[in-house]
């Protein structure tokens, strides 16, 4: 929580300054301790940062080849940025470090219909990108909450899901071919453009998901899918997350694959309400919406198991939504409920991910760890494929509550381990899960890890001291 | 094309010998030089091999991390292998080696049908876990055309690929964690059993296609998915592979995504024909077959649709199949068409990757490659994602015949490369394509992967020479 303290001006700091001045076209340097200080961070609450040297908002490749080279003369680490819509501190600025924005190169350079992909600069926004897309009759899959601000780039970064990932799969399932800025100052082509391609080791899919701790994309090659189709909303309405949890037991056991499956409960849904006033939260405690897009007649059929599984495992109401409008507004009311609980104060937002046989269990510990710590814990959820995004609300400024909601944070990691989980299930390990990386991996894994960090950024000068 | 020797007798040799047999079960090593020949190379014509100085058959992971260990101690390389039934020699011994097998690890521990996934050692054969699957109403995809004999360790150390992969992905895709014995001796697991996660670097994806060089992969957890529904046959004769190259393009063009779409050329009909009077050859030059499985009416349009793309291409005849045996007997051809070739001698398998829109331009280069160094070159071809597999015919002993196939070999990877494809779709690098992967990758890019290897593998224990 250091803000950006007055720019330094020690001998050295003044020449990398210098140096990445000369480098660059005019106006890409920036040192203005207020615009530094605004690029230092992204959306993790109570994740340090610190403050850099420089903010270099590059436009080319060369120009980020350019940045790297200067910063290994210097040896001044990097932090590659796409929006800053993180939540895990994965971006945050280290002390002396040149934090290298990424957003201006926001060119779609190429949408191909036939090979179906695209061909992307890594600042285009994720739903520019997919808008793009359907004009050609293609769709872009992943769609983090955060798509119409986050960039590809970031989404690489991260490694980023969102809520058709369920049956569509996340941002690594979509990355053909990359162009990395490596920590050597190379550029480097990693992947292939071809449906298949086993030359050599995966290094495309090793580096989605580094968050800028391996190389530094500059372009990415992402793969399309024709347009999805009809979509038939299911919602349910019940009375606690045990019986949600159970409804997506069912579905899985049923052996559908809904195209979404997300839930909202209660401290979601007032939230919304006190905010909108749709009148969710009078009607139900948990919000289940599910989505199926299977073609025709079948997938009229799977929608109406879904509903019946809903049914079964104790909803007070559900139905097959054959009204767009109004299951436009049930999804509204899902992508309303993390601003709306801004609202109330800062929110620490969890991601981990379990199997999807604990969803149930898991957020009954969930709601037992809020209790024991004292801590209002709201829950939104790609509940279809076990990624909990527990949200722990703390009054702005309250020290102690603070605290409790660090230790609920914990326990919250703890037991999606202990229920053979994941700490980060799409937002990245960043500042925020280093602890927890270190209670879901062993230590050969962790040096595994170090050994590969080693190899590819010798110097390392990439985004030091995030992931692990 | 070396054979194996009567195993050395140094002192050295000796002594690693009864290392590894006061560490293991009684009946594990073998060092009869014919049972050890016979371990000692995979289907890879004119690859060469060496000679090991042991054949481990493990059963457990305990087991195969004792070898590491003794390995280590005495500085041998390790080649694990599966089924031996590779084509690109990624499995051949080199000279004082210890071959481990893993074919006798052949248990499914477990399917999860609410999970949709399987837990598996690496011995268990492609095809038995698809049977397994299928009694739970699930399955595995990935369907190499070794199928019915290659394990699932062999099809996760190539990233094995097959015809289903145009729509399903390949091994990689379904591979969610493994157990792997490092180069250090070490017991780790890489990846997760979740439907999402982002812990750390995605080291089980680089797993995944590294051909035993990082590791040896002693349990994997695969993805299933629920069974493959009604599938409709597409069947389509062509006067010229030019025109069916045409037709494949019309259908990416078209939106379509088919379940598979294989090409047999005339050389393959007439092999097959000779071998099981199938009387293809007298009715097309070039088959196309394609597959649809989008469930109900909706499917039954698509069909209609690819049908039309075959007839638009310029198809001398083409029909969407209602008889499932008239289907069975065409897709039987295609798999019959390797072995039939075997028949005419060795065959000298390639395995290119283009762009979709180059098929048809990439059939045509092979054609005239075929003219140019005066060798037989028939084609089996995954044509729908553009994995093209020419295979070299050559009369045995023919040592000129021989020299002219590698100069085909060699050309026909030049041309897959200049056409923006890959020199290994999905057999991988092995011995025959090391020479393909310099001409792909980059010196930089080719750094990496040794830092990579150096990395995980700091003694170059494991399958040293291989890959690159």
């Amino acid at each position: 929580m250091t803000g950006n303290d007055r720019p330094g001006t020690s001998p050295e700091v003044h020449l990398l300054r210098e140096r990445l001045s000369s480098s660059l076209p005019e106006g890409r340097v920036v040192t203005d301790p207020d615009i530094a200080e605004s690029y230092a961070h992204d959306q993790a609450v109570w994740a340090h940062y610190g403050t850099p040297v420089a903010v270099v908002r590059t436009r080319t490749t060369a120009e980020v080849q350019a940045v790297v080279k200067a910063c290994l003369e210097f040896g001044a680490p990097i932090v590659a940025r796409g929006a800053g819509t993180g939540l895990s501190g994965g971006a945050n600025a280290v002390d002396g470090c040149v934090v290298l924005s990424l957003e201006a190169m926001d060119a779609i350079v190429r949408i191909d219909p036939l090979e179906r992909l695209a061909v992307v600069q890594p600042g285009v926004v994720n739903d520019d990108l997919r808008a793009a897309s359907a004009d050609h009759g293609l769709w872009y899959p992943p769609d983090p909450a955060s798509a119409p601000w986050s960039t590809i780039g970031g989404n690489i970064a991260t490694n980023a899901g969102g809520l058709c990932c369920v049956k569509y799969g996340v941002t690594r399932d979509y990355v053909l071919e990359v162009e990395v800025v490596t920590g050597l100052g190379d550029i480097v082509r990693l992947g292939r453009r071809t449906a298949k391609g086993v030359a050599g080791y995966d290094l495309c899919g090793l580096m989605v998901g580094s968050e800028g701790t391996l190389g530094i994309v500059t372009e990415a090659t992402v793969k399309l899918r024709p347009a999805q189709g009809r979509q038939r909303t299911v919602a349910g309405y019940f009375d606690s997350v045990g019986d949600a949890g159970e409804a997506v037991e069912a579905v899985a056991a049923a052996g559908l694959t809904p195209a979404a499956l997300e839930l909202v409960d209660r401290h979601c849904l007032r939230a919304v309400d006190e905010w909108k006033n749709m009148g969710l939260s009078a009607e139900a405690d948990v919000v289940l919406l599910g989505r199926i897009d299977t073609p025709g007649t079948v997938g009229d059929e799977e929608a109406d198991r879904m509903n019946q599984c809903f049914a079964d495992a104790g909803a007070t109401w559900s139905a097959v939504s054959t009204d767009e409008a109004e299951a436009e507004a049930l999804f509204a009311a899902r992508r309303l409920a993390f601003p709306a609980l801004e609202r109330l104060g800062p929110v620490l937002t969890e991601d981990v991910c379990v199997p999807k046989s604990r969803v149930a269990e898991m957020l009954r510990r969930i709601e037992a760890i809020g209790v024991e710590h004292d801590t209002v814990i709201a829950n939104i959820a790609h509940a279809g494929d076990g990624n909990l995004h527990p949200l722990l609300i703390v009054d702005d400024g309250d020290t102690a509550a603070q605290a409790r909601a660090q230790l609920a944070f914990t326990a919250i990691i703890d037991a999606a381990v202990e229920l053979g989980g994941t700490v980060t299930g799409e937002h990245g390990v960043g500042l925020l899960k280093r602890d927890g990386l270190h209670r879901e991996l062993s230590p050969e894994v962790l040096a595994m890890h170090r050994a590969v960090k080693a190899a590819l950024d010798p110097h390392d000068l990439l985004n030091p001291g995030k992931a692990f």
